[in-house]
């Protein structure tokens, strides 16, 4: 059987590429920055600049294909997974560290068929590492091979996991409340590289045993959950479940023993879907 | 008057790069770990043949000098910095990132003269970012110059910190007691590198506004604190106070207004100082 989706898989390495060239550029110059919901959610021109570049060439290219993107969602675009081959794209994952030149920024491509994930390209443009997945096929970096940490103590673990952008006090207790109880089991360390794009592939590389966070979108993990998958790990949702991807919870994690383990010390809550009908949104 | 230290600064730099060219040699093999006091504060093989390294250059070279060193430290040499010019290592910083292959690992060498830092030198090796600091001659980093972020608004800021290894329950409590308070402020995010040297880094080259922890060590630090200071920065105490290398508490900030903002909301509390005698320490 020929391969459906190499060609869109290429054609999204090439675009990875290119908007990096983009985030390096923009990060020489001094960034105009305008706000969203919140001082810390932050968007910049760029992150537009870079959708567009994506959205105008899957467009020229694949004239068919559907488009979910985060800033294409921000103004108004409805975010619904639907069996038409879909480019899932978050232009610069990692925009708070973009603005302050943090060295992890990604560019994340996922790219999903008849609502099953088919290849996921992310790059992480300041490390200049592409990382590359073709269900059924392995992951990559830069061309090299991925695969999972084998640990299954979690007390021998990293767990990656982020404070997040929401600052609501009930949801930033659960939060600390997860984390508290993660860091203590005891686990080696927790980290956090700003974007959930490059946690993923951190996983996937065996630099951390896991990943978990509420409250990211399924522009951030959907790329990321093939190269994880493709990479020997496992995905799952934070209640223990099978990851829905709209559901904006995810675990990720190097095997089911370091997952289900996590599972049980995360407090886990509930988030406004991501294809909530719009008017049930904030 | 001719610069007195350049000759060891000069040193430095070939052992830092020396030394991460034996780290980045260790991480393709499988690395075999014991354990120090507890499961988080690893110390690998290499961390010791780093040090021996660099102690067996600098008394070839500079015979007269005096050495702190990490691995030396914890074999049950002093810790007490004298008038003597005084090499501060830390020979992996990032141990716990080293036994992940997480991608921040530093070589730390700092140096001091009639307890003064003279010069400062963090190699992150992974990165293959060289960053040095000779006292009034700025910062640089793989001979770029280094600036501090000009913001002067904390809630605009990143602020870096760790969790830390200590796992006692009093301890953990005033940490994340303290990194909630600063979160929410609110802050535009919160990071953690994974290692002391490297974040003070990240706050000489404007990627975060500041960096603040308790438990670290001088030879964390020494050779951060000068390229902080010589990137336009300061350092105080996280007491309010300035900056006592030996009490194992630091705040690295990109000015004042940000620093002193930043202090209110820690909790500090004092820890087992560095050159305490040897019999006090657990």
């Amino acid at each position: 059987m020929p391969d459906l989706w190499q060609e869109a898989m290429d054609h999204a390495v090439v675009l990875a590429r290119k908007s990096g060239e983009i985030v390096r550029e923009a990060l020489q110059n001094e960034m105009k920055v305008m706000c969203k919901s919140s001082s810390v959610d932050l968007v910049t021109k760029t992150d537009q600049k870079v959708e567009q570049l994506i959205i105008a060439s899957v467009k020229d290219k694949f004239p068919t294909h559907s488009f979910i993107g985060e800033e294409s969602v921000a103004a108004g675009q409805p975010c619904i997974l639907s069996d038409n081959p879909t480019w899932i794209v978050d232009p610069v994952d990692g925009t708070t560290n973009f603005v302050h030149g943090y060295p992890f920024i990604a560019i994340s491509i996922g790219f999903a068929a008849d609502k099953q994930l088919e290849f996921g390209v992310v790059y992480s443009c300041l490390e200049d590492k592409m990382y590359t997945a073709r269900k059924g096929k392995g992951a990559f970096c830069n061309g090299q091979p991925l695969q999972v940490s084998d640990q299954t103590d979690i007390n021998q673990s990293i767990i990656a996991t982020e404070f997040g952008s929401n600052r609501d006090p009930e949801v930033v207790d659960k939060i600390f409340s997860s984390m508290r109880k993660v860091l203590c089991l005891p686990i080696h360390g927790m980290r956090g590289a700003g974007t959930a794009a490059t946690n993923m592939c951190l996983v996937a590389a065996g630099s951390a045993e896991a990943y978990y966070e509420i409250g990211i979108h399924c522009w951030d993990i959907a790329a990321g959950a093939v190269i994880v998958s493709e990479a020997g790990g496992v995905l799952m949702d934070v209640g223990g479940g099978p990851l829905d991807m709209m559901s904006r919870r995810v675990v990720a994690a190097n095997n089911k023993t370091i997952a289900q383990r996590l599972i049980k010390e995360i407090e886990a809550y509930p988030a406004t879907r991501d294809d909530a009908p719009i008017d049930s949104k904030e």
